[in-house]
Parts: C-alpha cells; sequence; structure tokens
C-alpha cells in the first residue's frame, strides 16, 4: 500500500447547503454527472461531500445508535488497477483491519472494497478507470 | 480559505499499535519530538495518529455519550501566517460555521484554532511555523 490518501469524503446531511457552505469560502465545486456527490480538487487529492447515510452504506457501516460505528468521514485510497485493490485489501487484513466489504465491481464503473483500520476508520481502496493517478500518486480530476 | 487539506489526523486508542498497523502496509512513520503524535507524510500532505481523546480535547468536543460530538477525524488547513488564521474563522463562522475553539498561541509553537462545518467536521485552522507551505498548498516535511 502506497502512502497517500487520494480522497476524504465527508458524510453530509444536506448536499447542496454543505456544498454551498465550501463555496462560501471560496472553494470551487464540480459535480459528478449524477449529481449526488460534490467533489472539490485539492493539492493532489480530493474531498468529496457524500449524504451521510449513504457513505455509512457505501462503507456497510451502522450509523444508527446504539450501534453505531460510522464516524462521518471515510478515506480513500485509490489503487491504479483493479490487482492492486485485491493486494491492499490482503495486506490490510494481514495487519489486522476488518474487511467491511470485499472487492467488488461497483455501480460507477470502478472496483472497490473497504476495510476498518484497528480504530475503526474507513478507508475506500478502490479503482476508478476515469481517474488515472499521476506518477506520484496525485490524483487531479479532468476538468470537463 | 484555500482549497486544501493539510493534514488528516485520526484519534487512535493505542498509538504505538495503530503505528505499527500502518508500518506494516508498507508506510514510514516520523515521530514529533514528544513523541506522542505520529506523522505520515503524503502527497503533498500529512496524516497523523494521535491519541482519540487528546484529539477530542484538542478540538474541544465531547466524545463520550450520550452527547457525543466527535467523530474520531479532524482535518487541518495549515495557514501561511496568524493573519490567515483568524481570516479563515472568521470566513467560516460568517459561511455558518461553529466556532469550537478561537484561534490562540498553543504549546508547539504555533497559532491555532477549530471550527465546525455545517454538520460538525471539525477543521483546525493552523499556522505552524515549522512547516511552510509549498506554493501551490502542499506540506513536506522536513527530513530530519
Amino acid at each position: 500500500m502506497d502512502q497517500r490518501i487520494t480522497m476524504v469524503t465527508l458524510g453530509v446531511r444536506d448536499l447542496a447547503r454543505s456544498r454551498r457552505f465550501y463555496e462560501l469560502l471560496g472553494w470551487t465545486a464540480r459535480e459528478a454527472s449524477g449529481g449526488d456527490i460534490v467533489f472539490f480538487q485539492l493539492q493532489g487529492s480530493v474531498m468529496g461531500l457524500y449524504p451521510r447515510p449513504a457513505l455509512a452504506e457505501d462503507a456497510a457501516l451502522h450509523d444508527d445508535a446504539p450501534n453505531a460505528q460510522f464516524g462521518g468521514i471515510a478515506l480513500a485510497y485509490n489503487a491504479r488497477d483493479k490487482a492492486e485493490v485485491d493486494r491492499v485489501l490482503v495486506e490490510a487484513k494481514g495487519a489486522g483491519a476488518k474487511i467491511l466489504k470485499p472487492a467488488q465491481d461497483v455501480f460507477w464503473g470502478g472496483y472497490s472494497g473497504y476495510f476498518a483500520d484497528l480504530d475503526g476508520h474507513p478507508w475506500e481502496v478502490a479503482f476508478n478507470p476515469h481517474w488515472p493517478l499521476e506518477a506520484d500518486g496525485s490524483l487531479k480530476m479532468k476538468r470537463g
């Protein structure tokens, strides 16, 4: 597993309102085609806003008392191909992580799984064919 | 507020054990001089591991039921000087954020405050004289 975080996704209650908050701070957002996720290009990585129940569900985590397991933020590690996704999940499990969701083909055209680290912080491990990484592991979203 | 996240800090129960987890994944850590925080240099930013109670306290958030407010992760925005810290906190408040901790001189030699965004995600806004930013806002920790 290379030393990078590709995306930090914040679970939000009201996507439009939270988007507007960051825009008021001077940030420029980009929507995915479906309009149900908002991206902000950072220096080398991306911050996402995504409805919190959907984010918890994506990570296969409960978000309701008394069994809440989700802190509201998911980290993502983008891999260069599907084989790297599989490899990282095996490594993570070997290091003591809990596999929350085995790697699988996903609706947005990629391949993704989740592990939780020793403190329960969820990491998505994903290959996104639309998002090739730079040589240094940075993610620069294309315009358009 | 420029469009960047400088640091993602994960609250952990056992610093040595969590550090070892990421080292088993192939990552290389660096300790702060005090040994109570662990840093991993990422592509343009830094991931930190810090004891969860101390991280919650730093952000002035409760982490105990039934009034828990802390999800276990704090984001940080490093500013280029103290004036930028003040400016960003004023902007954030104007956009609807809650100021968790007003900017103040802190024990590690910097100047820092916290706001919570509309969904309660905590952001530290900090000037760290030991960590000058690159021109593009990236943070590259110095060796040594």
